[in-house]
C-alpha cells in the first residue's frame, strides 16, 4: 500500500527506471549482456502491462490521490523520462528550481542540448503564471542562448511575471550554472477565457 | 555481435526501456506487483552497470562504429527518453520528420508538453544547418503556439534555413498535425568560427 509519508511504489518505480534509462546509453557491457536485458525488461513491462490506463496519466477520471501532473515531462515523479524537477514557488510569485542533468539529456558532447533547455524553461517560465484550476498556457517563448550548458553540473532556473495585461503573463526567466546565466528567456502565457461559452 | 544489417542490441535495448517508460507511467496493477517490478529493474541495472563508459555517450573517444549521436536527447537510438526522430534531409536542404508521441510527453491532460516542442524544434531547425563536423548551435530560438498539440496523433515537423549571413544561420519551421500547423518557430543558428584560435 502506498505510504503516505514517503514515496509511492510507483515513484520508486520510476527512480528505478530513471537509473536504467541511465545504464541504457552507457552500458559497455557486452552484447550478450545487453540482449539479456532486454528480454528481462520485457518481461517486467508484460507485468506492467496486465492493467494499464488508457491513454495518458493526465487523461484519468479518478481522484485516488495521486498528483494530475504524475505524468508530466517535466515535472511528473511517475515519468521516467522528466527530471523530474521540483518548483519552489517564492512569496513574491516567482519561482526556482535547482537539478542536475545526466547523460540522458545530452545534445553537444558533455552538453545539455539546447532543446532539453527550451523544455526546462517552457515549464518553469508558465509556473508562476499557474493558479488553481486556471492553468495558463505557452502563447509565445523566446530563448537566447549565451554560452553552452555542461551535462553533471548543478544547475539552477528561475523565473517571474514581468507585467500582465488581461488575460496575458509576461514571463522572464532564465537558466544558471555557477558561472551565471547560460540561456535567458522570455515567454508570454494565455490564461483561457474563464466563460464556459470559449 | 553487432549485425550490420539490423539494429545493434543496444538499440534494442533502448526499444524495450522506452516500452518500460511507457507503461511505468501508465501501468495500474497492484503496489506489490510494482515494487516486484522495480527490484528486478534495478537488477537489470546493476547488470549494465558493470561496465560504463564514464559521462556521457558523446564524449567517448573510441570509434567502434556507433554513431556519435546515439545518446542524443532528440536523435538518440541508443536513448530510451529520446522520441527518437529520424530527420530527412531533402535535396533543397532542407529537412522533416514524422512521429508520434505518447504518455511520456505530456503536459496538459492529453496534449504534447509546450517544452516537448520547445525540444524537438530546436533540434529539427538545427538540422538543415549542420556540415559534417562543423556543426551550428542554437543561438535564439522563438516559438508560437497557435494551438495545443494533441497526444498519439501522428504529427509532422520540418525546417528551412530562410537566410544565412556570415556564421549565422535563419531558419524557420514547424510542427504540424493533420490540421495544419500546430507551433511555428524560427531561431539563428551559429557555426563557430573556423580559426583554431577561437
Amino acid at each position: 500500500m502506498t505510504d503516505p509519508t514517503g514515496p509511492s511504489n510507483y515513484e520508486t518505480l520510476a527512480v528505478s527506471v530513471r537509473r536504467l534509462i541511465d545504464a541504457t546509453i552507457r552500458t559497455e557491457v557486452s552484447p550478450e549482456v545487453v540482449a539479456a536485458a532486454a528480454a528481462k525488461i520485457d518481461s517486467v513491462t508484460n507485468e506492467l502491462s496486465a492493467a494499464l490506463m488508457p491513454g495518458s496519466f493526465g487523461e484519468r477520471t479518478v481522484d485516488d490521490g495521486q498528483p494530475v501532473a504524475a505524468g508530466n515531462a517535466v515535472i511528473g515523479i511517475r515519468n521516467p523520462s522528466a527530471p523530474p524537477l521540483v518548483i519552489h514557488h517564492n512569496d513574491d510569485g516567482s519561482v526556482w528550481t535547482e537539478f542536475t542533468l545526466g547523460a540522458a539529456y545530452e545534445g553537444p558532447p558533455g552538453h545539455v542540448h539546447g532543446g532539453v533547455i527550451a523544455l526546462i524553461l517552457d515549464h518553469v517560465l508558465g509556473a508562476p503564471t499557474h493558479k488553481a484550476g486556471r492553468p495558463a498556457y505557452t502563447g509565445t517563448l523566446t530563448l537566447r542562448y549565451h554560452r553552452p550548458t555542461r551535462l553533471r553540473r548543478p544547475l539552477r532556473s528561475e523565473a517571474r511575471i514581468e507585467s500582465v495585461d488581461g488575460r496575458k503573463n509576461f514571463v522572464v526567466g532564465s537558466i544558471s550554472d555557477a558561472d551565471g546565466p547560460t540561456v535567458t528567456a522570455e515567454g508570454v502565457f494565455i490564461h483561457r477565457r474563464e466563460s464556459p461559452a470559449s
